[in-house]
């Protein structure tokens, strides 16, 4: 299988192409709206899995020609970004799941709040802009990108699939049961997606609050 | 301690009542618009206790009276009621910590979705009519009424707590330790609440769609 990470240059793109090239074999591509990044930062990924005795092959392209690559596509930019990004490599995607990892969020003095578009959520609004046929499923959303990043750390945790199409869906569990340690779940329909984007300012208030929870997961049990 | 569950004629006063008197001393209290029905309750848990060798006397009264005798005061009813019972029982309402399990949430064909009131969530409606002077906590969303209720069940699960008042989310906190195998966090401010509530409709669906997942509680980690 082949994954892409469009905007795979930041954090939870770094995060999950690390996971994945370390704990798989699926083919890892980096998409960044600057090709140059995207093979810098692949080279990056690259070195740190060498200097781990893994010698994988990690490439990078601009977002459309990696969307054009990718089985799976994997929209790893921040939510204001999505939309125009879809509509951007809309022609480059046959053939291909689209996963959305993103989540809107505010802040105020409290904390986090869950912040989404009117359409309910940004993985509904991913699916609202993507070309006719091709299958969203929300993914990923509740995943500490620190945590994922550094492959010293084993982690034992949870991540809610949304998704309207069962096919898809289960492509991206099987991608995600490929990572040690994490364990897809079956959130249902897209219309369930607000409340599994709604865990991820949870979770960073959680971190504020509680000693010990900086960067914690979620187990469902 | 004394810990007066109104409504906890229900699913979770039920829960929280064996609970709290199997694995604690402190005194719980049950409240019910129709004390006769408290009573019949409060006896049915004794009986229960007593089958486990555990001889505790748990009261019960009329909403009114029940809040009048608690320390801690739990809104165990729905929550399109609990803004009429907050003002029923106001007047009683004084040294007392108000605590809210109640989420709103609505029904589609996908599952449960989060639907709060307009101020943002039912603790906080709780924190709107809730006499001057009386903290409000957020506490005991995600927990299953039917599993925390078979005493049988040994437990492992968090428990996120909100509230504006340190001391009153720390003594909610204390009692909420008190029950083998729940562990309090700290969410935050009350402004906080709808991503901690949001977590109910998300639970209620994972164990609509994942095998073994039903009556699942949620671990931060």
């Amino acid at each position: 299988m082949r994954i892409s990470l469009l905007g795979g240059t930041g954090d939870i793109g770094e995060a999950l192409a690390l996971r994945w090239a370390y704990d798989t074999h699926h083919e890892v591509v980096i998409g960044s709206r600057d090709p140059e990044r995207a093979r810098t930062k692949a080279e990056e990924y690259e070195t740190e899995l060498r200097s781990r005795d893994v010698d994988r092959k990690v490439t990078g392209f601009a977002n459309g020609m990696a969307a054009d690559r990718g089985d799976v596509v994997v929209l790893a930019v921040p939510p204001y970004q999505v939309a125009e990004l879809v509509e951007s490599v809309a022609e480059k995607l046959s053939d291909t799941v689209l996963v959305s990892p993103a989540v809107g969020m505010s802040r105020d003095e409290e904390g986090l709040h869950y912040n989404p578009p009117d359409v309910g959520s940004v993985t509904q609004l991913v699916d609202a802009v993507a070309p006719e046929g091709v299958p969203v499923v929300g993914a990923f959303h509740a995943l500490s990108a620190d945590r994922l990043a550094n492959l010293d750390l084993a982690v034992d945790i949870d991540t809610v699939l949304v998704g309207d199409d069962p096919d898809a869906k289960d492509q991206v569990a099987r991608l995600t049961t490929d990572i040690e340690g994490v364990r897809p779940l079956d959130g249902g329909g897209l219309a369930n997606a607000p409340e599994v984007e709604a865990m991820t300012p949870l979770l960073v208030n959680l971190g504020t609050y509680n000693d010990g929870l900086h960067d914690a997961g979620v187990k469902f049990q």
